[in-house]
């Protein structure tokens, strides 16, 4: 099965607005087997959005549309799909009950001035939307099948996952598929090549291995087509059994969408520990990072954003002339933040960094990209000193996964 | 002058690396008065390509060309835009010099088998390419530019601006263009037109208003064509202070790429003030977006992630009674933890926050989303209840903002 994606907005095409909803659509119909073959994104004009309907109509089995579904005058979709099907306007009672359910959960008051949006064309199947107020629209025809949807992110995925996906898998006998993805962290692609050789090299040939690159690691992702499901699970879950202690400790958990710092986490949880940081140069990064993801407060104590040296003596109590000595970049100074601030806070494990995030602040002995970390429990502390490139940001977000894994291998493993 | 982007790679395509390139080349075109017509992405397949780019040249006038431009086998650009072009390919000298600078800075050893990627395409003009090994392309038929560059963002960011721009300004005839925008922050697109209809109901022909809204509030950018640039730029001066008294605390400054929390920071740094943070809820993330941009350090302290009621009581100092009484998320307890971070650290300003981020922890009186925010001087404490929707990522973006935005009414205006 062939698809196109059509993201309809001039927002897009002016640069204001990233369009993150392609890639979300790509990554799900990828794992369902279904091939992507362009993504289109045009402005908001009937002529454009009607030779955009042509070409895929043309060249692809199944067009997923979002944008342009909202209330105001810009928002077009609905017209020009309901011109372009041929297809007469109905008032929609379900789309309007759908406003009266929403309107009462938010408390606002709901007025007959929103009636005209609940007028859909009458060849559409009307995919509810219980995000917002524009309901999906399902067009078929010769086989070929048109989604239109709206570009807010939430409410797009919520139509993808509940009405979409469903009909295609149930409809459209999409060939049985696996995925097994193994996450690894701190290894490139061609050394990771060289580990799993011996498995690589004897898949069968209805079994593929794809290497996904993320920042500070791949994922492995195993694909498994050509046979029932069950059987490819059981196969799937073999070959991974064969690969994991090739990966060493490089490997951290299974999963497609699991981030690094979610793994550390379930880690954590797992073992019933808890984290605090002490941050100079990611500025409090590792802590928004691990609080980001629901449920943080179970594993999560707090952090010390000691950007100034006060913060780092009078607080997690490094000694002054550690600082004078060997430079607030050091070693010995983390290990003294990471366990000063296990004095302060009943946490099982502290993480400790300080270094240079440029782009100024470098010297000859500590260039811009030097960091110092420190992973402390209440009996043991670790220490390593790093180098990372590029940019401020890029320093931040390295360091962080660094820092964490640190404390993985260090105290997570078995 | 309208354009055409084309995104090349099957990683786009299976939704495993965001695709920030065109967005960023869309604001800057949009800028210049070039007008982005489609963006498209497609695989790294010859057939693909050429079927793209027969299209492009039909209807644009410019083509900017993304990605496939590395030395790997998968990189076709390069092959497939010498044969659209009909082009001989040479070895090129001064991409090889390119290599050995590159190589020696890195103090990487280069060998000749980095040769064959010199060869390039005769037809082409070749822009060297400072950040990365593959030099941009620039062919012209007709009339008609394409422009291929490597897909790897800062690589592409320098081609555009030091090789494409200047070649587009001074070959092509831009018509002259000159903007304002005016950041706004906490007031919505509605209001905004009714404050400065006085102003926008006026605008003469050649000017335009546009209304850019972003997380928070919304930019106002003013453009203007068809005359000179000093003429344009003394009538957009003109208008702007007229616009400025009618925004009211509104406005925060002007700047079309500037973020809330660099405006806010800029007005610390004018002043010459510092701040730090005690974060809750928040988890760091205010602590974070004011530490991503360089020079933090002149206006940022540091902050006490209190995730646990501990910190807050031993560190920040609130007392347990006020927790008790009334609540981890009550306005007392903000306006403790402010006045208690101050008293640890040397910063003029101090922004505490406390809220229920979600999804779970709400109750009927403190619902998911509510948030308590204090900002404290030496000599004054303002706090304030908010309730910020949907998701937890949200409402900690959100929160932040309405922090700095507290901060900035407070005690930064005038």
């Amino acid at each position: 099965m062939k698809a196109y994606l059509i993201i309809i907005g001039d927002e897009i095409l002016i640069g204001q607005v990233q369009d993150t909803n392609s890639s979300w659509i790509a990554r799900l119909l990828n794992l369902s087997g279904i091939e992507i073959k362009q993504v289109k994104a045009i402005s908001d004009e009937p002529e454009a959005i009607v030779a955009a309907f042509k070409v895929a109509e043309a060249e692809a089995d199944l067009v997923l549309i979002t944008g342009g579904l909202g209330p105001t005058k810009d928002d077009l979709t609905k017209h020009v799909m309901a011109q372009y099907f041929e297809s007469d306007m109905a008032y929609h009672e379900e789309t309007w009950q759908n406003l009266v359910e929403l309107f009462a959960r938010f408390n606002r008051p709901l007025t007959d001035k929103y009636k005209p949006q609940c007028f859909m064309p009458t060849k559409a199947t009307i995919l509810r939307n219980k995000m917002g107020t524009a309901p999906g629209m399902w067009f078929e025809r010769n086989g070929k099948v048109f989604v239109s949807m709206p570009g807010v992110p939430y409410e797009m995925q919520y139509l993808m996952e509940n009405e979409v996906m469903p009909r295609l898998k149930t409809g459209f006998n999409l060939s049985p598929i696996a995925h097994r993805t193994l996450l690894n962290f701190g290894i490139g692609e061609t050394q990771l090549q060289e580990m799993i050789a011996e498995v690589e090299d004897k898949l069968p040939a209805h079994i593929k291995l794809a290497y996904l690159p993320y920042q500070g690691g791949v994922r492995l992702r195993l694909t498994g087509r050509g046979k029932t499901e069950e059987i490819l699970s059981e196969e799937l879950d073999k070959l991974s059994e064969e690969l994991i202690p090739l990966l060493g400790d490089s490997f951290v958990c299974f999963g497609n969408q699991i981030s690094f710092e979610e793994a550390v986490s379930n880690l954590l949880r797992a073992k019933g520990k808890t984290l605090a940081t002490a941050e100079s140069c990611t500025g409090g990064f590792i802590s928004h990072l691990i609080t980001l993801h629901p449920g943080a407060s179970e594993i999560f104590q707090g952090s010390v954003v000691s950007y100034s040296n006060e913060l780092k003596i009078n607080v997690l109590g490094v000694k002054p002339e550690s600082i004078e000595q060997e430079g607030v970049v050091s070693e010995t100074v983390v290990a003294q933040m990471a366990q000063g601030l296990l004095n302060i806070i009943q946490a099982d494990y502290a993480i400790a960094v300080s270094g240079i995030a440029g782009p100024s602040g470098g010297t000859p002995t500590k260039p811009v990209g030097m960091v110092c970390v420190a992973v402390a429990s209440r009996d043991k502390v670790v220490t390593k000193t790093m180098h990372f490139g590029r940019s401020r940001e890029q320093f931040i977000r390295f360091t962080t996964y660094a820092a964490l894994n640190l404390l993985r291998k260090t105290f997570l493993l078995d």
